[in-house]
């Protein structure tokens, strides 16, 4: 049983040198007044990417490599040249000004276990792989999760080649310069090197995040264990109605879109808030209206409902309160219908005795956001840990967790990898 | 009594001669898609008003003008020189896209009164004039109304001429252009002219407009008396919330500035609903949020509110319950208040009088637009004159009335305007 040394390699887990790693990410696209402009396979990207992998560049038993998708891997080579690898990593790509943390943590979470290992030569029978996603958030290229949908399914990658971002680079360019940028610096640094192609297999993929939501913080705890992605529904409603003169139209002559639209959504808030459901999430976040005159009666109003719980019957449920209270002129069109995800119950329950073993105050959830681990549970035994997001902020500049927290979630992936990757000494 | 000469006068209100002028005008920034474009002082606004006057230009007994405001006068002489003009008419100018009728109609229905008139012999010993205000629209100028405000308080117009459109033109240099080519075209043309100057002496006013509603098409009605105009508050409501994770942050741990939003706009809404009264009417207009983004908690909703009434207390009450729904982190700003010009009973009385003597099917109503009228109203006797709008419909293509309600109303104006000029022969 490996528990023992599991923990050791858990106390080896540096938080000076995990925060330094952290904050010089941040410095690749951080700005003045505060945040990171980071997007996929931008210049800044590139260079964090470069950045990171460096310091493994030349250090005995890694190796170096990026793929079709230009995702970037950091090997840390096992005993068993055949095994498959325990794949650990997130991306290192922002919205256009995002926070210091999201995805890079999981990055830099990975790369601080290679460093206790490393500081306790610790060897596995299994490869350990960092990854670095391409494009997860797909702000700059749409949509997001190429480089893990295209790991996963690689016949994906053709379609997303053809992307372009709004200056019109198709993906394909980024791309290629991003392999040729980092294959010439390797060579130029003398990195050790490794061919790596998409689908490769993998045993096992657990991916650390912060949880961009504020379910931790408020009950004071440092992991989440993270049992499935919840699953979304995205709506769009338009309402039609007749555009009329405000001061001259009696209320009862009226076709108002507008108090159409508002008295839907009301009954659909009022649903959500009266399910008293905390796993149900409602959400309206676009609403135009046009002409969007001040003294005009509105003939359109189109609006978005973001819906998720982790199961059908809630979903429609919502739905079926839509139907009801869509008015005469009204429609309403899926944008998206994506299920739950559920992970791997082992990694799950592993995940969750990590943190038993170490001690670390923790819960089992949700991921309310989509993640690269979302494509990679069809594809390996995968799970998540979640770190606190101090006001369940993300996506922001002021996206925020403290280091011991930071610290606690890389203790128990660092606990989890070393279990899956099979130690072969101690 | 001069009833039976006036009740001869509307007679002579020609339906074929009156749609001919209406359809000439209207071929004046006609687009072939349907619809008019002419908007305050362009080229096809130029065009039209030089049209309309030069009928006129040479007809023995009237005399053109324009004054600083580029308000354009076609006046009647009186038998009496010394004696204060009767005045009539409208806007020549159209939204970016309006339909044929809205302003344009006052117009050609006053030029109508003068044929009829001048088919008779008729003299009077008031001048008559029909007046082509500037700019009532306020789409390529705001604020609208330019023209009236300026007549009837000329130290309002140094404001206005600094103006500027969307390409930057200001309504100086607009208006300098107009005046020059409507006298150059005068001189040119030999037109009988006279020095016309802002707020001289009115004896009294009276505007043919259509409705821009649908009540009296509803009732079945060809004219509307119309007693005041109703006045309107704008409110802009600004609303805010924190951004956060749609699918992370459950609707406990949420400040929704849509939700709010909506649950305010429902309040209020279902006030005038539930009111059940004729004369309230409440639109919200615009509504934009903040960022808008599908699966983004929104953190800022600004939405507005048109809100109108004859009486005050009505408009007080809505006041009260926006105060009441206001949730935390509202404002309410007021963007304009504009309390019932009513006009002079003694004109709306002589307009009923004038239905009821050519057995014109009407009714006294509002005005729940603004119109010249309304400055007119503080300056000498006002009153208007209501032609029905098919389906309420104005300010767009589809915008019609039936030519035998345009002669009904012109009818009633020839019998007013003929009673305040005073006939000096029958």
């Amino acid at each position: 049983m490996s528990a023992a040394l599991a923990a050791r390699l858990a106390e080896a887990i540096d938080p000076a040198r995990l925060e330094a790693r952290q904050r010089g990410l941040a410095g690749h696209g951080g700005q003045a007044a505060g945040g990171v402009a980071r997007q996929a396979l931008s210049a800044a990207e590139l260079r964090a990417r470069r950045w990171l992998a460096q310091a493994f560049g030349q250090r005995p038993g890694y190796r170096l490599g990026i793929d079709a998708a230009a995702n970037v891997y950091v090997r840390r080579l096992g005993q068993d040249a055949q095994a498959e690898p325990v794949m650990t990593g997130s991306h290192a790509d922002t919205q256009p000004l995002g926070g210091w943390l999201d995805g890079a943590f999981g990055i830099v979470a990975g790369l601080e276990v290679f460093d206790a290992l490393d500081s306790l030569s610790i060897a596995t029978r299994r490869p350990l792989e960092v990854v670095m996603w391409t494009n997860e958030e797909g702000s700059r290229f749409a949509p997001g999760l190429m480089g893990s949908v295209s790991y996963t399914d690689p016949r994906r990658l053709a379609g997303f080649l053809e992307v372009a971002d709004a200056d019109g680079v198709s993906f394909e360019r980024a791309r290629d310069q991003a392999v040729a940028d980092f294959a010439d610096h390797a060579a130029a640094a003398g990195w050790n090197w490794m061919a790596r192609r998409l689908g490769e297999p993998v045993h096992a993929y657990i991916e650390a995040h912060i949880e961009q939501g504020p379910v931790l913080e408020a009950q004071g705890l440092q992991v989440g264990c993270v049992s499935a992605i919840q699953g979304v529904r995205w709506y769009r409603v338009t309402i039609a109605g007749r555009s009329a003169h405000a001061g001259t139209t009696p209320l009862a002559s009226r076709d108002d879109a507008q108090a159409k639209a508002v008295r839907m959504a009301h009954a659909v808030l009022e649903h959500a808030r009266a399910a008293g459901d905390e796993r149900l999430r409602v959400t309206i976040g676009r609403w135009d209206c046009s002409p969007g005159s001040i003294n005009t009666i509105a003939d359109r109003v189109v609006f978005t409902v973001d819906a998720r719980h982790p199961e059908a019957h809630a979903l429609d449920a919502l739905r079926a309160v839509m139907d009801a209270a869509l008015p005469e002129g009204g429609r309403i069109d899926v944008l998206q219908d994506k299920p739950t995800v559920h992970f791997a119950p082992e990694l799950v329950a592993l995940a969750a005795s990590a943190c038993q073993a170490l001690d670390l105050p923790h819960r089992r959830m949700l991921s309310g956001a989509f993640h690269d681990a979302m494509p990679m549970a069809g594809f390996c035994p995968t799970a998540m840990l979640f770190a606190p997001s101090v006001a369940g902020v993300s996506h922001h500049p002021a996206e925020d967790t403290a280091i011991a927290d930071l610290a606690a979630c890389t203790r128990a992936l660092a606990w989890c990898l070393l279990q899956l990757a099979e130690p072969c000494s101690s």
